[in-house]
C-alpha cells in the first residue's frame, strides 16, 4: 500500500506553486509556474534513481527499470498544469499518484517484471492553447507537431517559444517510448462517485467533444445615434448563440454546452460591438448525438445569420471522438484485491490517457472529490480519497507488469 | 466666412494622431495621443494670441479678448478622446471649428464685443472611464471632482493619474469661466440630416441617458462534468439580459438599448463562467419612457437572478436627463442668414454642450455624416459639410456676442 500522508504532503507542496487564495491554483501551461512544478516532479523522480526524458512537445518521462528492460514498460501520467482558476487535483493528483507509486517501489526495494515509466503531459487543460490534451495528442499522432509548436495564447505567444524557454522543449522523438499498458488516476471531476458513495470509478468510456472557435462580425457604430433596424450588433448575435448552445445541449440525453470563452471588440459601451469571438464546447458520450448537436449549432449559427445581417463564422477545430478503456478490467482486478467499493464511470473530460489509448492498453481510474465541483477553487478530495485511488494505481500496474 | 480648406487640413492633421489604417482614429481620454491632440490645439490656440488655462479636471480653456472683457464671454467646444475604433469627426469636429473661428476672428483682426473662449473638454467618450462627459459633468458641478479623479479604467489606472502624467492637471477652479452662451459644433451621428437632405440640424433636445455595469456571479465548474441542471452559468444569464436589452429597446418608441462591453472571468473555454460584467446603455428622449425602460431591466435582472440561481447586480450608476437646448434660436438665425438647409433634431449621443446648458443659454450646431455611421473608423463628413456647420457655429458665436 502507498503512503496515505507522503501523498498528500506531495500535493500540497505541488499545490503551493501558483497556489491561490481560495486555496486553488493557477498554473497555466507553459509559465514560470509550470516549470516550478515540472522541476520539482524531475527532483523527485531523480532522487527515486529514474532517468528523465523530454520529447518535442515538452512532455516528461521517468523510468524505473525493471527486471527485463526489453519489455514494454507499464506507464502511469497525467498533467501538471491547470485552469486559471483550477483546484490542487485535477491532474496533479494522476502525476502525484505516479509518484507515490515510485516512492512506494522504491522505499520497498520492489522490482517490478518491466520498467514503469512516470509521465507528465504537456498543456491537458487547453485553457492557454488549444485544443486540450495537446502533449498526449501530439505524443500519439494525433495532432501535427509543428502546428502545435506554432500555436499562441491570446497573448500572441508561442507555444513552442514558452516550452523553449522554460527548458522543456526536449529532443526525445515523439511515440517513441516503448509502452505496454498506460494508466491514469484522476478526480471524477463529477457528481457521481459521491453521490453513490463509491471510491473508485472504472472509467468505460471518455465522451466526445466538439470544440469551435466562432467568431461574429457585425458593424461597429454609436449606441445612442443607431436605430434598432439599422444595427448589426455582433454582441446581440452571439449571445442568441450562447443561449442556443445551452438548448442543445438540454435537447439531448448526457448533452452538455458550454461558452467559456468571450472577447468583444471594441469593448467600449457607446460603440455596438463589431466583433465577439468566443468559444463554443459541445460533449456527448455518443457520437451521434453529439454529430447532431454539432449539425444543430452550424444550422443555428446560419440562421443567427441571415436573421441579423452579421457574419458567423464557425470553425470546428478539434473533434475529439468518444474513446473506450481496454485496460479497464486491470483496474478493476486492482480495486476488488483492495476491497474497494467501485462502479463503472464515464469521463466527462478529456484526459491524457484518452489519447494513449491509441497506442497501448489503457486504464483510468477515478476518485471522488468534493460536491463534484472541478475547474474551481474549491475543488477537494481527502487524503483518503486519494490514496483509495493511487493504491489502485499501484496494483493495476504491477498486475499489468507481471502479466 | 471661414476658410473650408484650412478647416479640413485641421482635421487631417489633427486625425493623424491616433489615427488607424482604415482612417479612423484611436485616441483615448488621458493617453499620450490624448495629450498630443491637446498639445497641438494649445498651440493653434496661442499661435492667435489666446490665453490658455487648465482646470482642475483637465479641460482646457483658450481665451480671445474682446472689446469689453468685463462682459461674459461666448464659448465653444467640444472634445479630442475619441472611441478605440473612432473617428477623426466625433468631438475633434467641434473643437476645430472653434479653431477655424478663433483663426477667421484673428485673420481678419475683427473684434468682437465680448471675449471668446475656446474650450477642450476631458473625456467625453466615456470609453476609457465612465461616464461619459465626464469633463464637462464635473465642470458644471453634477459630479464631484474626487470621485471623477479617482475613477479607473480598466486596467485600474487612475484618471487624475492619467491627467497628471500627461501634464493637463491644472489649477483652475471648476465653473469659473464668466460665459453668457455656449455653442457646440458635432456631426450627427446618425442618419437623419443625410436622408432629409439637410446641411444643418438645428438641435433642441439632447436625449437621456442610463448606464450601468451589471456583474452576473454564477460558479466556475467544469464545462466537461458538471450536469446542466447542477450549473451557475454566468455567461447563459448575462446572454439573456443582453438579448433583453434588445427586447426592451424595440418595445419602446425611439428605444435604444447596447452591451459594449464584456468582461468574462475566468475566461477559459472549459471552465463555465463564474463571472461576467459588462455595460448596459439605455436610452430614450422621454424621460418617462426612459424610467419604464429602466424598470423593465431591473424587472429582468431579478426574474434571471431567481430563474438560473445566479447573482446578478444592477449598478445604475449615470443617469443622464433629457436636457432642451435654449440658444437654439441663435443657430437658427445663424443658419438662416448664411441660407443653409435645415431642421430640428435631437442628439441621440450625449455631448458637453448637455452639460454646459446648466450653466449657461446653450445651442447645438449638428452637420451630416456618411451613412450616419459614427463610433466606426469609417465615419465621415465632407470638407462642405464640416465648413457648412463651422460658419453657422461662427455667426451663432458672433450673435450672442453682439447681444
Ligand atoms: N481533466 C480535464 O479537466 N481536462 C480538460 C480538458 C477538458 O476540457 O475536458
Ligand atoms: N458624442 C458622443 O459620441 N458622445 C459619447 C457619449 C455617448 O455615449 O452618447
Amino acid at each position: 500500500r502507498i503512503n496515505e500522508q507522503r501523498l498528500w504532503d506531495t500535493l500540497m507542496e505541488m499545490g503551493d506553486i501558483g497556489g491561490t487564495e481560495k486555496g486553488g491554483c493557477n498554473r497555466l501551461a507553459g509559465t514560470d509556474l509550470d516549470k516550478q512544478s515540472r522541476d520539482l516532479f524531475v527532483s523527485w523522480c531523480e532522487a527515486c534513481g529514474c532517468t528523465v526524458e523530454v520529447d518535442k512537445i515538452g512532455n516528461i518521462f521517468a523510468r524505473r527499470p525493471g527486471i527485463n528492460n526489453d519489455l514494454p514498460a507499464v506507464g502511469t501520467g497525467s498533467h501538471l498544469d491547470t485552469q486559471p482558476t483550477g483546484g490542487k487535483f485535477d491532474g496533479v493528483f494522476g502525476v502525484l499518484s505516479g509518484v507515490e507509486v515510485l516512492r512506494t517501489l522504491h522505499e520497498n526495494k520492489i522490482e517490478t517484471p518491466t520498467a514503469m515509466e512516470f509521465s507528465v503531459w504537456t498543456n491537458e487543460e487547453g485553457s492557454r492553447f488549444q485544443p486540450a490534451m495537446q502533449g498526449s495528442g501530439t505524443y500519439v499522432g494525433r495532432f501535427d507537431l509543428e502546428t502545435e509548436l506554432n500555436k499562441t495564447d491570446v497573448n500572441g505567444i508561442r507555444l513552442g517559444d514558452e516550452l523553449e524557454r522554460i527548458g522543456y522543449l526536449g529532443e526525445m522523438e515523439l511515440g517513441s517510448r516503448h509502452m505496454g499498458a498506460f494508466f491514469e488516476a484522476h478526480i471524477e471531476q463529477g457528481p457521481i462517485l459521491e453521490d453513490e458513495e463509491k471510491a473508485i470509478g472504472i472509467v468505460r468510456l471518455g465522451q466526445g467533444i466538439r470544440w469551435y472557435n466562432v467568431e461574429v462580425v457585425g458593424r461597429p457604430s454609436h449606441s445612442g445615434t443607431t436605430p434598432m433596424h439599422l444595427r448589426k450588433d455582433a454582441m446581440l448575435a452571439a449571445s442568441a448563440i450562447v443561449t442556443e448552445m445551452n438548448a442543445i445541449a438540454l435537447r439531448h440525453e448526457n448533452g452538455l454546452g458550454t461558452v467559456g470563452f468571450m472577447q468583444v471588440w471594441p469593448n467600449s459601451r457607446n460603440t455596438i460591438p463589431g466583433n465577439v469571438t468566443f468559444s463554443a464546447d459541445l460533449r456527448n458520450p455518443k457520437p451521434d448525438v453529439l454529430l447532431t448537436m454539432h449539425e444543430e449549432l452550424v444550422a443555428f449559427c446560419e440562421k443567427i445569420a441571415l436573421e441579423q445581417g452579421v457574419e458567423v463564422n464557425l470553425d470546428p477545430f478539434w473533434y475529439f471522438a468518444p474513446v473506450e478503456f481496454n485496460a479497464s478490467d486491470d483496474v478493476k482486478a486492482a480495486t476488488e484485491k483492495l476491497g474497494y467499493s467501485h462502479m463503472d464511470i464515464y469521463a466527462g473530460a478529456g484526459h491524457d490517457a484518452c489519447y494513449m489509448a491509441d497506442l497501448v492498453p489503457t486504464g483510468m481510474i477515478f476518485t471522488p472529490c468534493l460536491n463534484g465541483i472541478s475547474h474551481n477553487e474549491a475543488e477537494y478530495s481527502s487524503p483518503e480519497e486519494c490514496a483509495a485511488g493511487a493504491n489502485v494505481l499501484l496494483h493495476a500496474m504491477l498486475e499489468a507488469s507481471e502479466r
